[in-house]
């Protein structure tokens, strides 16, 4: 996977993605933090035509410098209800059932960060990975986020509830999101940006939750959505 | 101004935006619903190549039809004030102190349709104004929205203050988002993504609302942190 563009690059470097090597472009100016970091970690640096970065760029917006490292390492869902257990917290997991624009996979892992979420499950297939676009879009807030793949999204589901885990899907004509309780064992199934929650998938959920709308056209972006709602689980957790 | 794509032409031709003419490909499909209703309210159509469109289009994304229409009409602060005086209500202004990127000025647009908010104050200039990116990301919700031009944010605040408006702006290190009381009128400064809120403009805020953070990284996209405020807001006036 590509990481590209000055500032995701040094965030990668400061956290713990394995970077294979740098390659900068031979006419880019301000490399030099990033060619420190690198050195001192004793990653390879390659001086290369911009032309070269043109071409392997997948974001195709590189600012002259690309790191090649491994694929995102997903998780397993076990792995984030471990995570929240050794916090001594009540799980926030926050489940996407087929977002498709990286730029909003992107957005909901900063709002994931942000708000504190354990982690974030998104489906193997029919869905956004996480990309080099997603990456940068994620302002660095991937490095630090649990993200399981899963092939399944209703049977994640079945097994949360089996777990006594409360899940909700954002949706119209729900309940309203403001007469919720978030405090226990919560997950969070935000759907696709053209379809919303699949029909099946929100019948196995423990209740649909709605952000009221006042207007006339009523269409929030899925990660304008997701931050309304994640906030709306910590504002209850910190009363 | 053009309006761009099939959906945001069938919402400007749904609203009252002036639409001089409408140009559809040749070749394109589906158009008749379109059709239809432009030639109910006598507006002009042309068939026209799609090379044509190509070259008119100024968000290259135009799925074959491009509707003409007058500039977008900005209104007055004082028509939003008299708008959520006609409607009875606190008013609920959100202010945009440089907000560059178009595709979240649309955003903000929705969620400012969405929240029930009576309108946005925009700066004229260093900033993005409506244009067709900006309509075609707000999905419609800009011919709902009233949004005034500004030539100076600053005095903008005075005068809310002058006629007793709170005027809260977002930042770090200002008091939680949720120990605030919103129900008064209330005006709700977002800053630009790059910079946020200017330290000039903040000082002369009746105060300064955190969301708060539980990460690392810690970055919430500006039409997300707008989002969460502005929904923090309905939710203390619907209690």
């Amino acid at each position: 996977m590509n990481i590209e563009g000055k500032n995701p690059v040094k965030e990668a470097l400061d956290s713990n993605i394995a970077i294979s090597k740098i390659c900068i472009s031979k006419t880019a100016h301000d490399m030099q933090s990033i060619v420190d970091i690198a050195r001192k970690k004793n990653i390879r640096v390659d001086f290369v035509d911009k032309a070269y970065l043109d071409r392997i760029s997948e974001s195709k917006r590189h600012q002259g410098v690309i790191a090649l490292s491994k694929d995102f390492e997903y998780c397993s869902l076990d792995d984030i209800l471990e995570y929240a257990k050794s916090k001594g917290e009540k799980l926030f997991l926050i489940i996407l059932d087929g977002i498709e624009d990286p730029h909003n996979l992107g957005s909901i892992i900063r709002v994931a960060e942000c708000v504190g979420a354990h982690g974030i499950v998104i489906p193997s297939r029919r869905s956004v990975g996480v990309n080099a676009t997603v990456l940068r879009t994620s302002a660095g807030a991937v490095n630090h986020m649990r993200i399981a793949s899963v092939v399944n999204i209703n049977d994640t589901i079945r097994a949360l509830k089996d777990d006594f885990v409360n899940v909700y899907c954002a949706d119209m004509n729900g309940d309203c999101l403001y007469d919720s309780h978030l405090k226990e064992d919560t997950a969070i199934v935000i759907g696709s940006e053209g379809f919303g929650v699949k029909q099946l998938t929100a019948k196995l959920c423990t209740g649909v939750l709605s952000i009221p709308q006042f207007g006339k056209v009523n269409s929030l972006n899925a990660s304008v959505a997701c931050g309304i709602i994640c906030y709306e689980v910590a504002r209850q957790r910190l009363k």
